[in-house]
């Protein structure tokens, strides 16, 4: 049967995350009804990351099996028409026939993260459920130095929730960088794999280094600690964004 | 009476425009109803631009007059609770008192506005209502190199809408750029005053430049024929930001 790679876009939150689950619907049924209107199959799409419930994605990959052979081109129309007249916010960047060695998930090389924090006094009236809104004034130059300490490989059980699933709480941190854009300050991560709520949980913690309630040294000994008990708060789903998944 | 400018953000989708009207519910009447609540008064704010129905404001201007004197501080922190309170999508960015001779729609020097295109296949999934999607390719150098000839003191019959109440259609554009930002293509557009829908017919006629069905001198003949119907398709409402209003 060939297979698909698809690009995804999706807004987060009319959405119980990207998992299909009995009640709530979910970005994966979503496009799994989409295809079924349009050829018929109930297939089963395997993603490079399953976000949680109000995360959003605007490069999210997952990959598909169809029994017969289409056009990319064909595919991605039909499924964004399909998926409009459900009134679904998801849209199908781009479509690409792949070998049959191609896993969404198993192949990823990389995922690439970003986190969205609208730092001013007024609440966000253009980006309600786009921003995680801080009224309180944040130090964006204090977090990116704190930031670098989690780069590499550590145990990150600090920055774990509690219902991950992975076997191990290793993980080898690439990229952690904060950056002040105008009133918003931005959090980009990129890893070959992420724990569950992970950089939730990081953008929670640097919060509490950019309003000045912890130093670095804290950040150092949370992470240290291995203790989910000493995480700062974790930061709301609606902040952050799948960007992008590598392969080689 | 003390005199207030207000600095608004708005998200014109739930909205019948700025004006407040009987009927549908309107920027300006939610924000005077968030202005009684605070402190009892009815006042009614004037606007620097009455944006229509899905026009959203980053940076709007209005003023108003209080009955009696109070911080800056505390009328924005008040209003913006209220606002939130009644579920709008409205935030009020700053708040200044000003002398009584100031008005925010007569002492108005410039009026900047951003017009925003999703120029790509796949239809928004993030930003629905936020951007205008043109699924066919466009030419943004085209677009701007055309944009040129608009510039300066014009009859702007053509790209006013009937309505428009102004007494003249003569008016003197200062700025009109296109550029590409990724899969965005932006409008920015500045004069000191526009006729009714005039930004979006500008960039109704411009996007029949960037795919190539209007010539630069389409653009030229239709400026000079001063009738309407020369006037490319007008763009919808929902691309369009007022960005910024400029005074002394």
């Amino acid at each position: 049967m060939p297979r698909y790679k698809l690009l995804i876009e999706y807004d987060g939150t009319p959405y119980a995350g990207w998992q299909r689950q009995d009640g709530p619907k979910s970005v994966q049924s979503a496009i799994e009804n989409a295809i079924k209107a349009f050829c018929g199959a109930e297939v089963t799409l395997i993603a490079a990351g399953r976000t949680d419930a109000g995360v959003h994605a605007r490069g999210a990959v997952a990959h598909m099996d169809l029994p017969q052979p289409q056009t990319a081109a064909k595919i991605a129309a039909a499924l964004n028409a399909h998926l409009r007249l459900a009134g679904e916010a998801i849209a199908i960047l781009a479509v690409e026939q792949v070998g049959e060695d191609f896993n969404a998930r198993f192949s990823a090389t990389k995922r690439h993260y970003l986190y969205r924090i609208l730092n001013r006094r007024a609440p966000p009236a253009l980006e309600c459920a786009r921003v995680w809104w801080v009224p309180y004034r944040l130090k964006a130059e204090k977090m990116h130095e704190a930031a670098q300490i989690l780069l590499g490989r550590h145990d990150f059980s600090t920055f774990r929730a509690a219902q991950c699933q992975a076997k191990s709480p290793v993980r080898t941190l690439d990229r952690l960088d904060v950056r002040q854009d105008g009133e918003c300050i931005e959090i980009r991560a990129a890893a070959q794999s992420f724990l569950h709520n992970q950089i939730r949980s990081f953008a929670g913690s640097l919060v509490e280094i950019g309003r000045g309630k912890w130093r670095k040294e804290d950040l150092r000994q949370a992470l240290a600690a291995r203790d989910r008990a000493c995480c700062g708060p974790v930061a709301p789903p609606h902040g952050l964004y799948l960007m992008q998944v590598d392969y080689d």
